[in-house]
């Protein structure tokens, strides 16, 4: 449980450290990141990231530690807001209408460094602890909605699973193949879904 | 259009390259895979592989066409079925309840190409095909069921997005995270959207 650099005080070193590799693994995909490259993107002394890193998957997981760590709901989604709208943020902040540069760069990352997982334990690790985090977010919010009955009495786990996987599908298939048509009509979907299914009508 | 090698009798010799850069791929991961490991599997006289590809990513292309070019729905799904139950075996076929050995290997060795997508523009050309035939054949079906008054009146191209979206979404978590229990609780969400959006009830 947990997450080791968010949750320790990541010093200045470490931040700067963090960014480079991001920087770099953007810049040069996973299979052409090498420690070097890394290296390249560091402002500081090199000698000072050979010092607290053996290869790059151990500076990748930190990274992906440190991502995740930082990472709250509360950064998009106000606790305040009615369940229905903190879903649809989050659904927002996750499979935007349009993808802009910036958070298109994350996303290409992350999955870079998601399809580690196919073949590498620890990143395995990493992402089934991120999805069930984000799952079980999904799952709060209705069942805040069931409560304040802005939402159907539905079984909470399975309408998050269900939202879930679909968010994650659609996000994967536009960074995969730039078919933003598809993606808009698998939110609509999704909307629909959440509007006949979950949403009570009877605000 | 359409998918160059499938199209064309693959002769005796492409079929067994296909194979042996199938099971390089299972066997290596695609980092690690080299043409000479293609070559590690394959029975014939090794310049025969020489002579027909300059590199791994051309025999992975021509994978990815021969593969897909083989799949028709027709072998998965029988059309005399009546629509809901044509929809459920497909979604069986892509997400089953649990996944062998044997499907796994490919699901993974489909994601491990999958992800060059992430990078490469010929991957992403493969993979915004493939999913725009699966994402169709799904369409089919509904709009099948519509007819057949089985499903409800939606918009069939929204469903179908829809779920494909949240099998591909399930299908890529099981492999990189190996939550068992989260797929089927996603599996179960997606049959209760089915359930209650598509399914008229009146049979």
């Amino acid at each position: 449980m947990g997450v080791e650099t968010g949750e320790t005080e990541a010093g200045e070193t470490q931040v700067a450290i963090m960014e480079a590799a991001f920087r770099a693994l953007c810049t040069h995909g996973y299979s052409n990141l090498t420690i070097d490259r890394i290296n390249g993107e560091f402002d500081k002394s090199k000698s000072l990231l050979y010092y607290h890193y053996d290869d790059k998957d151990e500076i990748l997981l930190n990274l992906l530690d440190y991502t995740v760590g930082q990472f709250t709901i509360e950064d998009t989604v106000d606790p305040s807001d009615d369940p229905d709208i903190r879903l649809q943020t989050l659904i927002e902040e996750i499979l935007p209408w349009t993808l802009d540069a910036e958070p298109r760069s994350f996303q290409i990352a992350l999955h870079e460094l998601r399809s580690q997982a196919l073949s590498h334990e620890e990143y395995r690790e990493r992402f089934a602890r991120f999805d069930q985090f984000m799952s079980s977010s999904i799952a709060e919010i209705i069942a805040d909605g069931i409560e304040e009955d802005v939402f159907r009495q539905v079984d909470t786990e399975r309408a998050a699973e269900h939202i879930y996987a679909t968010i994650a599908g659609a996000m994967f298939r536009r960074i995969t193949t730039d078919d933003e048509s598809a993606i808009r009509t698998a939110r609509q979907g999704l909307n629909e879904y959440i509007d006949s299914y979950l949403i009570t009508g009877e605000d």
